[in-house]
């Protein structure tokens, strides 16, 4: 299958992330953090490496303030829900996912206000427009580095400053970002950045986390055992334990570090260059089809590899099962659960086909995906 | 090494869990319930096979009831924060884990009233103690399958037709009886089963999961993306997408799905059986061992292969560690994250030295660790 819904998760993974899983389960799949053995010193191990290679992809300098999640969703939760009580006002871009957008709104049926502050036609959002939306009770801006709708990328660098110049934190939602664009908390000035491990980090699903810059202090989200003060029927105030509660995902987390591995032994820049080349190719390609409606940035250096675009009047989820069953194209049709990014596009009736490059990909798949698209619209 | 780590987490796994992990890694490694290409829709199908599979083995009618998340500890917060406000009563026993009495402290704090039923000196709990405790605004019992200190079973049955009486909320902690002891929420009138994945279940870790009655409503853990009706800014109203955002652990749930298979195929009675017969002849072995200190129940039939023992005055993590270096044994020291069980069976200054046996161990197994403590017990 010609798979272009890395959005969505990337595939294939590195072999080194099959064959490391497999390694770590039957060799040490023991329990990291639970007991003193050898097999459990050993998936210690494996983890804490995994943490390491995390925080010099995203120039973290104390790996333990990396938390482990089951996804990029928890990670959001854990950082709005830890952050904010009632009374407190926090900013958050129309591009926004519905794992931000979702807990949010829960928040504000319990006092806490919103203020979506709305991109502009690519799913860019401005620096002026937020400076606009901050009042005396801000406590939180939350930036998508790049929309999963229109894979537009964000200034963070500038939105960081301004963030920092009126000491507000600054989240950032990196899911479609991590691993295939540069991603550097301190020159971003990033307090909380959420990651996915299973998209551009190239690692299994079951993965994710949260980097919680030191002096940001979260409620927890959940408790339970973490290995350590087990005296104690209080939460331990440490990171990662206290943010950790119950079993990592071991296998997860042995092949995500092979994934980030694989992508530090590559250079991020490289893969970077190999998208953004795939993405402009296709972008182009696009551009010659008739009846093919392009949306997001048409500035290339500020874009990742998702395409969202619509077909004259054709249902997209239509489309998207003619490019399955006739081309065998995995692309994904609908909302993407970013309701509020197609409001702000003017998809929200009908939302966009989406295709989403992955390092994998080649110049042939793109070509193959431009002459379905092309036999579809017909022209 | 002599692995008798299981309560920890069960090792190794069979082998159609490594493979079919893989196996679904490399062929339909997309994000189930997010697209409609054929990969996806695949990976949908086999998350729901586990679900079907799980409630086979748990005697659920409606596989939809069962959520999937991170680990037992997540399914124990979703349960008790989805359901208890400020006011209300929760009787737990004194066996519990840290991650039923963490979460629980916490909402103690916010108004939550909490009675500790103490279990006997085997880790029993009875339902006379337990009725005691019961107030006008008691809204759940909460009680451990089988401690993961002393191993105890108890008696599910008559405690679920107490709280039917008395119509409370009955959960369930079933971390350690999941897989290798009957679990039948019907016949045992569960309300909520909270479940482990990787002990029992033969599972990778990164998985577990909760069961939710029909007519039980618990708010949200967190809230996100779901693959479903992402026009709407709030969570989703049906099982089990509305406790389910974010990516699920495909991999993980499809190694979870072999496990249970093979639990299936094997007949939980049988393997009830080989761990009760090792349990027993441990037990026996342990018995004629001077210096040695047993805890938990002689009733041998309620009873999992969980065996907590001190040796004289030996501190618990430095014959952990004998065991380790000396005797390629691991076993875990300590508290084993449950504090209040210690306390229960007075062993909260020491710590016990935990066997935990798993269906893979052999009578041989036992004789190895039998001769490793006759040794170190020095008699």
């Amino acid at each position: 299958m010609l798979y272009l819904d890395n959005s969505a998760t990337s595939w294939p993974k590195p072999d080194s992330v099959y064959l490391k899983m497999i390694e770590c389960m039957k060799n040490y799949g023991a329990n990291p953090g639970r007991s003193g053995h050898r097999m459990a010193m050993q998936a210690a191990e494996k983890v804490h490496q995994c943490r390491e290679n995390l925080a010099r992809l995203f120039g973290i300098a104390d790996p333990l303030r990396i938390v482990f999640t089951a996804n990029a969703t928890e990670a959001i939760n854990l950082a709005v829900k830890g952050l904010l009580i009632p009374g407190d006002h926090v900013i958050l871009s129309s591009m926004e996912h519905n794992s931000v957008v979702r807990p949010l709104k829960k928040l504000e049926t319990l006092g806490v206000e919103l203020s979506i502050v709305k991109a502009d036609q690519s799913g860019k959002v401005s620096a002026e427009d937020i400076v606009k939306s901050i009042k005396i009770n801000t406590k939180l801006l939350i930036v998508t580095h790049a929309s999963n709708v229109t894979g537009t990328v964000n200034d963070l660098k500038s939105l960081g400053r301004l963030a920092k110049e009126h000491k507000i934190v600054y989240m950032v939602d990196a899911s479609q970002t991590a691993g295939n664009y540069p991603v550097d908390v301190g020159l971003m000035n990033i307090d909380l950045l959420a990651f996915s491990g299973h998209k551009g980090l190239l690692g299994p699903q079951g993965t994710g986390g949260l980097y919680i810059r030191e002096g940001v202090m979260l409620d927890t989200l959940r408790e339970g055992g973490t290995g350590s003060f087990s005296e104690s029927l209080k939460q331990p105030d440490f990171l990662p334990d206290r943010y950790e509660s119950g079993t990592l995902n071991l296998p997860g987390i042995a092949g995500l570090n092979e994934g980030i591995k694989y992508i530090l032994d590559t250079g991020i820049k490289n893969i970077q260059n190999h998208e953004n080349q795939l993405t402009r190719y296709m972008l182009e390609g696009l551009g010659e089809i008739k009846n093919v409606k392009v949306y997001g940035s048409r500035n290339f250096e500020h874009r990742i590899g998702v395409i969202s675009v619509t077909i004259d009047e054709k249902d997209c989820h239509e489309v998207c099962r003619e490019l399955d069953e006739k081309y065998d194209i995995a692309a994904r049709g609908g909302l993407h659960c970013a309701y509020l990014a197609h409001k702000t596009i003017g998809t929200q009736n009908t939302g966009t086909i989406r295709f989403s490059i992955g390092f994998f990909n080649t110049i042939k798949d793109i070509d193959e995906a431009l002459k379905a698209v092309k036999a579809i619209a017909g022209s």
